[in-house]
């Protein structure tokens, strides 16, 4: 340790995880503090909402994948402020870690529009706990509907709602109307799985509007080819349990996922510097915050625009480019060089709808169908973290490819998080089927 | 459906499931209900506890076996109590399933001698969600070790206990040593991961006592070798957050995982029939309750001797056995041939160690070391439910004993669940840690 410069992550995201990889075993002390003790790899985790992945086969403990780092230190923890002129972070036990240089790299979630109370009746998908609840909620409403068919034979519709036509949305769609068109449909004998109705609402004109128009009407066919209706310039305006709004019209629902807007970690706030209305931080070209050139805030977090004035999209490459532009911001500084302006570079984008079917922009191709898909299976497996989970999950997709099988279909929790997702599966008519699951849980049921 | 005999299954373990499976596409309609949506091959839930696989790798909907049995409709739910006389079981939605033979599997849990309030300080282990808090558990007190170290220089021991030295206590306390000595020791930095103690405390004379001795004293020694200290004649007394009683004596530990005891699902008290202390019912010859011929126990919740005298053994084997048997008798019933009586079939024991460790009584023949492993190795991959998850595990333990990494290592919950984790990993010394962590988790504690 001594009087090497000390380096302060906070989040172990792509955006901090590739800043560690960058100094790891060069000559700075790093402290990289993350609330849970794994990295998740975020662009696969609508498969374990949707039963395809296991959690354990996309996500790896922070401290395995810098384990060769001898000059990195992984902490479990919560930053709950920082002094940007004592230079130190405070963690939720009190505890202060002192920097000469911070990197705030805490991420995103989806936003509600200033309705909080929405995210109980339609969870977003940002952690593996949320992957969890949705698909919790997913097989509930298939094993309630199967249930209700079966004890009483009357069928309900089944309905599923997805609100926002940007990637994760449009992932979650297709993957969860696959699964009720494939999977399911073989397994359950009392209801038709095929018939349940899968909805997605965005309220712009075209689902994947960061995409090339063609390419955005391309998805959204290939959406309507997995069965999945798609509404545009419907603006989801209130949720209840087991409704939506959209305009003047409530639309029931068993299962709603969120998936629009960003807030960014609410952490950013206690830098006292400008930021927008999500909450992102204004940042220097540098990626430095104003006034403080040692401290860094990169990802999700920061606010900044490309050359042709767009800003940089909050997507997993442009938070690993920040990363590692950072890390080495940071050793130019120790050695007495220059710094770079940050300048994100785009490789390319891409978007899987579902099974072979993609819209892909890459090397100045438009790509569609099959080929994008390929594209994006070969880049995916490549960049999952760490040569296990590759095989593993490579695995597993040849096994889903083959059999159209969906192996991780498990509802796990305890009583408590059982009833809750059941609270949120309901319907006007399926409201009076929780009444009868069993008095506590009805208990439970939030009022509308 | 119309005149075919209705038989209901309660549960869909290994006895309820090859009933099911025996019944499959024969001349009866069949009603499987169970509380959780998936089937749990139990004998590898040590390796979910202790990060090895992941859940969704042993646990498969019981639907989905189930799916090629066009007479086999599954449902999720409670059963909460059974009308003998007029041949229903009731649901927990108020809902009644008529039967004309009843087979009641719904399994055992471990028993806390009375003292259920333990149970929260020493979890057993026999669900999936169980598995995941023991993991929850274990990787978070290498967590809070390494913070406390790391941001106060202070290094504590870290202790976990193991209740009961059966099969489960043994592979529990193998497998935590086994992780704390290698998977770990290369990530932690601040504390040394290999000078965690792993104590085992069984109150008999010998572990694995339904062995020969000579292998029971072998499985002590190999245990002894993966750095457990088993403590013979040890009767745990009385169990508080963070530390348990034997004899007279208060020991600190960071996790404790019950694994002794027996108590048969409270459901079987519903019969109105003689049970033992257990809760097990007195079946008949034929696996009936006196009085009821139509109505069935199996598997761990029945209690019935061999011929030898000996008690039939709360082994998947047994439960599987007592399945298919039931099975049979039904359709004997129905074509007017003779029922058989029950005859278990001891087709060998084996118990796990460790890597290469294991104990083996087959064929006659008492194995020790590396040969058990592999037979163990090669019948647990046999049995696992469906060939899908064969082939994945197979790919995990390959991976897991090339490298000696254990893959699913992650820590997930939400708020509460890590709150309540962290309520108990606390001995004298660790419990002041708790109360700095934040104070919302210090209130939660459990007063002492």
């Amino acid at each position: 340790m001594g009087n090497k410069a000390r380096v302060v992550i906070v989040g172990g995201g792509f955006g901090g995880l590739w800043a560690a990889k960058a100094l790891a075993n060069k000559a700075v002390d790093v402290t990289l503090v993350d609330r849970k003790n794994h990295h998740v790899f975020q662009p696969l985790l609508y498969q374990v909402a949707t039963a395809v992945l296991s959690p354990g086969e996309i996500a790896t403990p922070i401290r395995r994948i810098l384990h060769y780092a001898k000059n990195i230190e992984v902490i479990l923890g919560e930053v709950t402020g920082f002094d940007t002129d004592r230079k130190t972070v405070r963690l939720d036990n009190g505890a202060e870690l002192t920097f000469d240089y911070l990197i705030v790299a805490a991420g995103a979630r989806h936003a509600y529009f200033g309705h909080d109370e929405w995210e109980v009746s339609a969870p977003g998908l940002k952690t593996i706990e949320d992957a969890v609840e949705i698909r919790r909620r997913v097989l509930l409403a298939f094993e309630l509907a199967e249930r209700q068919a079966y004890l009483r034979g009357k069928t309900e519709d089944l309905n599923f709602v997805v609100v926002g036509g940007g990637p994760t949305g449009v992932e979650l769609a297709g993957a969860i109307a696959d699964i009720a068109r494939q999977a399911m449909a073989k397994d359950f004998k009392a209801i038709d799985t095929r018939k349940a109705r899968v909805t997605l609402f965005e309220g712009s004109d075209r689902v994947l509007g960061t995409f090339a128009k063609e390419l955005s009407e391309s998805a959204k066919s290939q959406l309507e080819d997995l069965g999945v209706e798609v509404r545009l310039d419907s603006f989801v305006s209130d949720v209840k349990p087991g409704k939506v709004k959209v305009g003047d019209e409530w639309i029931d629902c068993d299962v709603v996922v969120w998936a629009t807007g960003v807030a960014a970690s609410p952490i950013g706030r206690q830098l006292g510097v400008e930021t927008d209305k999500a909450g992102r931080i204004f940042v220097q070209p540098d990626l430095t915050i104003p006034g403080h050139a040692n401290i860094f805030v990169i990802g999700d977090m920061a606010s900044i625009k490309q050359e042709s004035g767009e800003p940089v999209p909050g997507v997993s490459p442009a938070a690993m480019q920040m990363g590692t532009a950072t890390a080495k911001n940071i050793l130019a500084d120790i050695d007495g060089r220059e710094r770079n302006i940050f300048r994100y570079v785009d490789k390319g984008t891409m978007a899987t709808i579902g099974r072979s079917k993609a819209i892909a922009q890459v090397f100045g191709l438009k790509l569609k169908g099959w080929i994008a898909w390929m594209f994006w299976l070969f880049l995916h497996i490549f960049f999952l973290i760490g040569f296990r989970n590759r095989f593993i999950v490579l695995a597993e997709w040849f096994w889903a490819y083959l059999t159209r099988e969906r192996s991780a279909r498990l509802i796990t929790g305890d009583a408590d998080e059982l009833r809750n997702a059941l609270t949120f599966i309901s319907g006007p008519e399926a409201a009076k089927v929780l009444d009868e699951v069993s008095p506590k849980k009805a208990n439970a049921r939030v009022s509308t």
